[in-house]
């Protein structure tokens, strides 16, 4: 690999996508990607007993079927790379746990996706790893328990909120050679524009995936036309106008092929204002919809920019803002 | 860098180490290494108004003076590398924000420098960057508040106990030579052998040890002779012991040349139980006395195994084990 520019990384072994897995709860398979996903539940407690051991069995899922998918098993992992939303990531610790591969837990809020795919195409383009196996997910249940109110309250939703998605993916880099690779990455540098509602996180983060996407078109010496998709991870509907906003005023006017996973995953029927939100919605969105269409040829070149809100409820609690970040990845596919 | 073994990769550009620093608290300071760290605070408060605060400023302290050891200025980190043990790695987050640099959020609980490490060094090896800035630490206060009782409270704490260490380390990777580098390194699995004692840490972390210690030197086809110092982090005075007893069963007997950083931070008549623990333990030790004594010719060879328990409050709570992981890093010094 190699450095362009300020902050993007070109990757010259060209990491591989050889395999992905989405699986969502029962709300998510009724909105705009449900023939996408490869799996959508009835119940969203997955025959558990709590919320929690639900997103463990989330992530679980979704791994081994997409190394069912690629004819791999557990003993070929060389790498597992993952975090999540729960205090600690523990959804990822125990996933790990039931896997036993070496495993890098790794926290980016809803960033974490892209992340985990940064940190995995690192790897097996320094050649010293056949495969990185990146996965993560998120609970609606358990993410409003830890961030928000008791389920049980039934808190009224402010306009500017976003529902966190029920759902995992799995995505399987390889240094083994498939028509779906991912090209250059950016890292992300932590943004704060001092806002401090929790409950606008799209307005929160737009500034993160401004700050990413204004730096890797400038460091490719490319614009937002020379792309097929760009897709942000869960700005939502009010998030990703602020982004459009915010990119025309840097010189980057986003056109009819920008979009975001939060404000597509839910139909507007299912009323959830702002749209989807956490790991596991550009997760599921990513390693369904997207990867398909790259597989099959009909997209070619996609950015993809995760972003992820970095606070906790103590900091929140304790008067700071929220610090943003927005990790971005390229993924082309070749001539089917 | 190549796969050796089944779990082991050999960096081939060898990354260097070109500066460390470490920040500790008044305790830490009169404990065993207080000659050898950096800066040693008066109050552990730091001049904040929150211990959270405080934590924060512990990390970017460390971080600063690290960068001012080897004439960098923030601009030039490549990425910055971290985790902490706190919700959502808000110490980490906020440090990153201050630091404006491209930043990957780690998390290992008290593995979470080796991890860091391990990551870093993958990423210089890989040609695509000059230098990776790793950063951690803990908080006593911090930590004792989120995973234990108000510290109000004074709760009796149980004979197998650990005290959180107050402090941070900060390392810094670069591509440019240097007489200390990272050779080798081992990437942990999770290993759970069913403890739930959350007052036991070093029994519980034990085990990973084992693992990917016993994996190392069966990777590289070494054994504990080879070696001038043998460190694990924070297992403390039981653990250490429990792991000198699980590794001569398994045919490597540890002897005079291993240590641990818990075990050791603290001195006898300071009565914490067990030692010391948390991120800051290995990290502050690390980057004070063990590469002090590398860069100085007095050890030439030092594997550290950093030790983590990856359970939150919640599993705790909902009844779970305590899952574990062991990552490790082989330092060799030139001779000068």
């Amino acid at each position: 690999m190699r450095k362009i520019g300020k902050q993007t990384i070109e990757f010259e072994n060209m990491p591989n996508i050889i395999s992905s897995y989405s699986i969502v709860g029962p709300k998510e398979g009724k909105g705009n990607f449900s023939q996408y996903f490869h799996k959508i539940l009835d119940d969203d407690l997955f025959f558990q007993d709590s919320y929690e051991k639900a997103e463990r069995k989330l992530f679980l899922t979704a791994t081994q079927e997409a190394l069912k998918k690629c004819d791999m098993s557990q003993q070929d992992i060389d790498v597992l790379i993952g975090g999540d939303l729960m205090n600690q990531i523990i959804s990822s610790n125990f996933n790990a746990r039931e896997l036993q591969a070496p495993f890098l837990g790794v926290f980016g809020a809803c960033s974490t996706m892209v992340e985990s795919l940064i940190v995995g195409a690192c790897l097996i383009d320094g050649n010293g790893f056949k495969n990185a196996v990146c996965v993560t997910g998120s609970h609606f249940s358990t993410a409003e328990k830890q961030f928000r109110y008791p389920l049980e309250l039934g808190t009224q939703r402010p306009p500017t909120s976003q529902w966190t998605v029920t759902g995992a993916g799995c995505i399987i880099l390889s240094s083994k050679d498939s028509n779906v690779k991912i090209t250059k990455a950016t890292i992300g540098k932590v943004v704060d524009w001092n806002v401090c509602d929790v409950n606008n996180m799209g307005g929160a983060m737009a500034p993160a995936a401004l700050e990413t996407l204004y730096t890797f078109f400038e460091d490719t010496q490319t614009k937002p036309d020379d792309y097929d998709l760009i897709l942000t991870g869960d700005l939502g509907k009010l998030g990703s106008e602020i982004l459009r906003d915010l990119m025309e005023f840097r010189g980057y006017k986003l056109g009819a092929n920008y979009g975001d996973c939060g404000q597509m995953i839910f139909s507007n029927e299912q009323k959830v204002f702002q749209g989807g939100s956490g790991c596991g919605c550009v997760a599921s969105v990513l390693s369904s919809y997207v990867i398909d269409r790259l597989k099959c040829g009909k997209l070619k070149k996609v950015i993809v920019v995760a972003t992820g809100a970095l606070m906790s409820t103590i900091s929140s609690q304790q008067g700071d803002s929220i610090p943003c970040i927005a990790h971005l990845v390229l993924l082309e596919g070749k001539d089917v």
